[in-house]
């Protein structure tokens, strides 16, 4: 995995540049003729501007442009930084922004448009259900049966299509439910061209038309993705220009998070669960300012699509009412009394929906592995797939019989329930499940009188379900899978509860299902709960999240972390993972090749260092003891040198524009002074400064946990002897790779495990 | 501040041991040739023994005993250490316990107990209620209503006296909610006997008494304290004796946060509400394992306490159900339909409710200045207090009026609606809401028809409310705030919606009073929307907390701040204040008079440092260039004094044994060495290695944060140059001393402010 992923490391020019640092002017001394006459022409006012373009560029690390021209050429991972440089520069040129207020109209503005696209998305997909009902029932009655269902597939294949196409061609990285990116985003891995407008656009519109098309998917999953999408375009490197206040990547996932938020809250009108699912699957620690903001994202994502929804159906005009139906999934309103005797059956039925979520994963991870390479084939494989799943569907439907509707829930399920070729009055059993809008089917499943289905029908649509799922989950169109993994749930606590008349069991399954496929714990009860309204619910929901991730757990990670895995992102967990032994030490895991800089350190040097390795982070240190000083990026540098940053530039430049290069700076030095020190970069005036490090002898998983708790990117580490010399780095890929050395040592006390991931 | 806590040095020996260290050899032979004489006798079973003890007292840092010895003669607070020393006897020493199936098993035992002492205190407060309005009616019917008016007052003010009894004379931490001790321990200051057995008893009892004298006070806040000091039985130190399982501080934490969940879940039937409080309001960060556990706690105590119920009234017999009746406040059922053009008075309504909880917190803290000191005098006070707020309460009862019981509502609100002095049928509108059960009264306020009070018993009850809980907050009974709290709110929002009939303003009210009181916002939320059990109330309730944290803000800190300021606890956020200016660095902020000690350390300086200063911890320095090699805690050196684990010992000690002394333990030294080494002791293998350090040049506030999210106790401060020897130490009392420095200075951007504590 290292060596796929970001920030791998070629060792050649660390010994050379400590050995060969002082017999390296040669070379430089060449380049420096040839340069000093580019530089004769344009130097003057390049001189004027440099102050201010430096500036304001060296406030954080706002780089955005570099950065991702960078990242267009290598299409790779690349870490964030969650702290604002701390060096001189900018400790003398930090202004304060009022950013408090800005940072909660952000979260405001993104809630209002997570919550727009949640109300069209939701508009759209429900129009074209109807629509191809609309033509089905047509063809049926003016034509025949079958032109009915040929058309009806027919559309949906097209549908299909039409994301395919979109997400196959234009941005692959809408695919899926694409929720592990959010999650490496937060996690502190930029992950490029995941969150740019495109993939906002494509990811939106594809939605729209994939869940349309009839496959068994749902729109929750994309819409995290999309909020997380919004909510990246207001930070640097997006498209609404704020660069100039939210440069620093902190501020970058605190707008994810609110917009991850509000996706989901917007998905499951469950403002709390949003967040908590944002916290639990995601965020790496608890920060009381980015929650607030998340929930006051998601209140308003859910408010907003509660007010379209009600002004849309007429409602808001005459009961002047906003929040009947919060979210795009209704669980609908049940009974809530249950026997306390019914819990071991709860518990049951929960493990058995752990055992089932585990092997479905682990059938859509092994199917991802002969997913096609070649665009074309993953479009027909669009294609093939959804034409194959509908005409299945329908094959099932044939095995279900009609029933008779009664008069009083025609009007509450009319949307679900849908007559097929059956007579009217009637509707289809199976043919309902699988073939109308998934959120009506879930409420209507959930919260259905007992005798609406047989039970030969629940259990043929469960296992339909299930099909479609997988079938669905690694095609190239953008695909959630909360819906059917709440579906078959629920499909499954029904069949179990068809005896004893009962909702609870459906929506303990639904819960059982959700917990084993995502691993989730607090945030599925309370997403559920909300749905249903009933705190009441708590210790059932609760059992049946805890015994499904019992049962779960036997069958590895969860789907999230396998795509994670599969992807390569470097994915680092807050706690350092059992399989990270005891023994070893943070010298036993760090790369050894480092390159570091004294802190004016020639041009040539950093040149060299730039051209011939790929760290990201250099430390810089003091040439006789080689402690560690600072930490310089690699991104500074680029810029330190596109923008000629030596010490003779700044030293000329114009002193009193913003105070830029007054004695301070460069430590009392004169222009007399700067002649010795030509075409050389202070560093020491751009670095981090005095970053944490850590002590060769400190245990590995210390130096995971500073890691991980102070969200570093960088940790640099120093000799436990008296000199106390950078000997190593520690960056998240050496984490990761420590972790994975020994994967099988610690295998048997798995039941300390729990420590981290069960309830 | 500083000179009265935890971790104060005095200066004088760390000069004197850096330069007479060579010249200390006469004093410490004197010694030697004393203590030699002493040793010869027991040294041989002391040697056998020694080993084994040592082995287990040096696993984690569980040296209950000794800390609290230590503790009772101080009577101060401490900082706990939440993670386990990293030293070299540890690595070598440490066993994997299976604990996580004992952790969630001691979460599920600390729920039950919680909720069967909710239960207990339910039945024993309505018990006592009752039992006074039985004696009331009595003396009405037969003899007098003054007799009654008097037998009723008298009943209260003796039931008070009691709990007054208990809590002055046995066990003053029982005093007040207690809150605010649960804050300081979860933020790592350890409170000596504010979590002991008998504050636990003496708080369970003096609880059930305090609220049934009729006080305006509830049993929320003790029940959190109550629950904090159940799970601390658990830990090191606590009763249950499981201290070989759980000695660290972080499952201290762990626990206490289950306890604090389970506590405020069962009271307000809202388990995740609990939850998120304990999160919010005194957790640094944010552990998933340590949330799972705590909702699973608060669940199951929950859960208890609906079973409780249930069988008591009959009803599980009958229905077989337990949730109908969450927690001890009900909040009743509403109508979830509110206008949208109502929210610009709710915002109002919660504005002013923010104005008044910033006031009256203000004029409590004002009040405790001049609390009694001497406990004859706070006993009085007791009884004086109780008295005139009793009387007080009838004389407003006199001012309401006499209002017809409709029969529908007869039944459902008997609790709270007493007759007093009225006709049959008929009840005192002010006098129910002064003198009956305050859970009760609460969901009759926010739940009763319109026409149920007057608009002036409203205000009338308003005004004797806010009165009631000014007078009782300072009394040394044990009192939490949260019920007349949500009263207030209650009532004032009742007051503002009397012409438009609706419940919506009484439960934004008392959201707005909770979060401007106690300064909690998504968590306070929370708890009301699952008393509620409407999500749909969400947007009004955030709006409400909104809008009052807004106003709120004027009136500096919350309740609990100002408590923990009051008892002198230092309390550190987890981030850096606006106070802490920029400008400072760690070198700034560091106490500079630290006393250290060589790896190998004679007897004679440990114990005069030990004597001479007071701190707590002791940086390892090697002697050469003083660089920090690791952190030894005052309580490992009293144990190895005691122990006397001097090098000689520890050499001779056996072996085979447990593989204590073996050459790698001693780096090789035979016993030929050791006779240079006598009296010497090895802090190298005890010391926390390779502890984190910050350089001096780091800004004050990276070094805060490092500190807060390592959760670290001591932070050694190292030079700038390139020796790195250590100048320093910082602590949680330097940080604090630094961020009260300068106040002032920054605050003109208070609207910055919200990042940390507003919405």
């Amino acid at each position: 995995m290292a060596a796929s992923t970001a920030e791998t490391r070629d060792s050649p020019r660390a010994r050379l540049l400590e050995s060969g640092y002082a017999s390296d002017d040669d070379e430089d001394g060449g380049r420096d003729a040839r340069e000093a006459r580019d530089e004769r022409g344009g130097a003057v006012s390049r001189r004027k501007t440099f102050a201010a373009r430096t500036h304001s560029l060296y406030l954080g690390l706002g780089l955005g442009g570099l950065e991702l021209e960078r990242a267009d050429e290598e299409e790779e991972c690349e870490s964030l930084d969650f702290h604002d440089v701390d060096s001189h520069w900018a400790r003398r040129s930090r202004g304060r922004f009022p950013r408090g207020w800005a940072k909660w109209i952000v979260a405001a503005v993104i809630g209002v448009i997570v919550g727009l696209i949640a109300f069209a998305i939701d508009v759209a997909v429900s129009a074209l259900f109807r629509g191809r009902r609309a033509l089905f029932e047509l063809c049926r009655d003016r034509v025949h049966l079958a032109l009915a269902v040929f058309a009806h597939i027919a559309l949906g294949v097209v549908t299909a299509a039409f994301a395919g196409l979109l997400t196959v061609y234009m941005s692959p990285s809408a695919k899926g439910s694409g929720v592990h990116y959010v999650m490496a985003v937060l996690n502190g891995v930029h992950v490029p061209k995941a969150f740019d407008g495109l993939t906002l656009v494509v990811k939106s519109i594809g939605t729209i038309f994939a869940v349309g098309s009839g496959l068994m998917i749902g729109p929750e999953g994309p819409l995290v993705h999309i909020g997380a999408a919004i909510a990246m375009q207001f930070t640097h490197g997006g498209s609404f220009g704020m660069a100039e206040l939210f440069r620093s990547d902190e501020d970058r996932s605190d707008f994810i998070s609110a917009g991850v938020s509000a996706g989901l809250g917007a998905a499951f009108g469950a403002p709390i669960g949003g967040v908590l699912f944002s916290l639990e699957e995601a965020s790496s620690f608890w920060r009381e300012s980015t929650t607030q903001r998340a929930l006051f994202s998601s209140t308003i994502a859910t408010f907003v699509l509660s007010v379209c929804r009600a002004v849309m159906s007429g409602s808001a005009v005459k009961e002047h009412t906003a929040m009947k139906q919060p979210g795009l999934i209704a669980l609908g309103e049940f009974d809530a009394t249950y026997y306390l005797v019914e819990m071991p059956f709860f518990g049951a039925l929960a493990g058995v929906c752990g055992v089932i979520s585990g092997l479905i994963t682990k059938l859509i991870v092994v199917l991802s592995e002969f997913a096609p390479i070649r665009n074309s084939h993953r479009f027909a494989q669009v294609v093939v797939v959804t034409a194959a799943t509908l005409g299945a569907f329908y094959l099932a439907a044939a095995a279900g019989s009609c029933v008779k509707t009664s008069p009083d829930e025609t009007t509450k399920w009319s949307e679900a329930s849908i007559r097929l070729w059956c007579k009217p009055g009637e509707y289809a059993d199976v043919g309902s499940i699988l073939l109308a809008n998934k959120q009506d089917v879930i409420s209507w499943v959930l919260g259905a009188p007992a005798n609406a289905h047989a039970a030969h029908a629940l259990l043929v649509a469960f296992f339909v379900t299930l099909f479609g799922m997988v079938s669905a989950a690694n095609l190239f169109v953008p695909a959630g899978l909360f819906m059917p993994t709440i579906l078959w749930g629920g499909l499954l606590g029904r069949f179990t509860a068809i005896l004893c008349n009962h909702h609870a069991y459906a929506l303990v399954g639904s819960a059982a299902a959700l917990a084993g496929t995502f691993r989730a714990t607090v945030s599925v009860v309370i997403i559920l709960l909300e749905g249903v309204g009933k705190s009441a619910f708590l210790f059932p929901l609760l059992t049946a999240v805890a015994c499904s991730n019992f049962t779960r757990r036997m069958f590895g990670a969860s789907l999230y972390v396998e795509q994670l895995r599969q992807a390569k992102i470097p994915f680092l967990h807050t706690k350092p993972p059992k399989s990270l032994d005891d023994t070893l030490c943070a010298a036993d895991i760090c790369s050894r090749d480092i390159v570091y800089f004294r802190t004016i350190e020639k041009v040539g040097v950093i040149e060299d260092a730039l051209a011939n390795t790929r760290h990201n982070g250099f430390p810089v240190c003091s040439s006789k003891s080689k402690r560690v000083l600072g930490v310089v990026l690699r991104k500074q540098l680029l810029v330190l040198l596109s923008r000629r940053a030596f010490v003779e530039n700044l030293v000329h430049a114009p002193r009193a524009e913003d105070g830029l290069a007054d004695e301070s700076v460069l430590g009392g030095r004169t222009p007399d002074d700067v002649v010795s020190l030509r075409r050389r970069c202070d560093l020491g005036v751009f670095m981090q400064l005095a970053p944490p490090t850590t002590r060769a002898d400190a245990s590995a998983r210390a130096a995971w946990e500073t890691f991980t708790r102070l969200s570093l990117r960088h940790l640099p580490v120093v000799a436990d002897d008296d000199r106390g010399a950078v000997i190593g780095m520690i960056t998240r890929i050496d984490l990761i790779a420590a972790a994975a050395r020994r994967p099988s040592t610690h295998d048997g006390d798995d039941d300390d495990d729990d420590d981290e991931d069960g309830v």
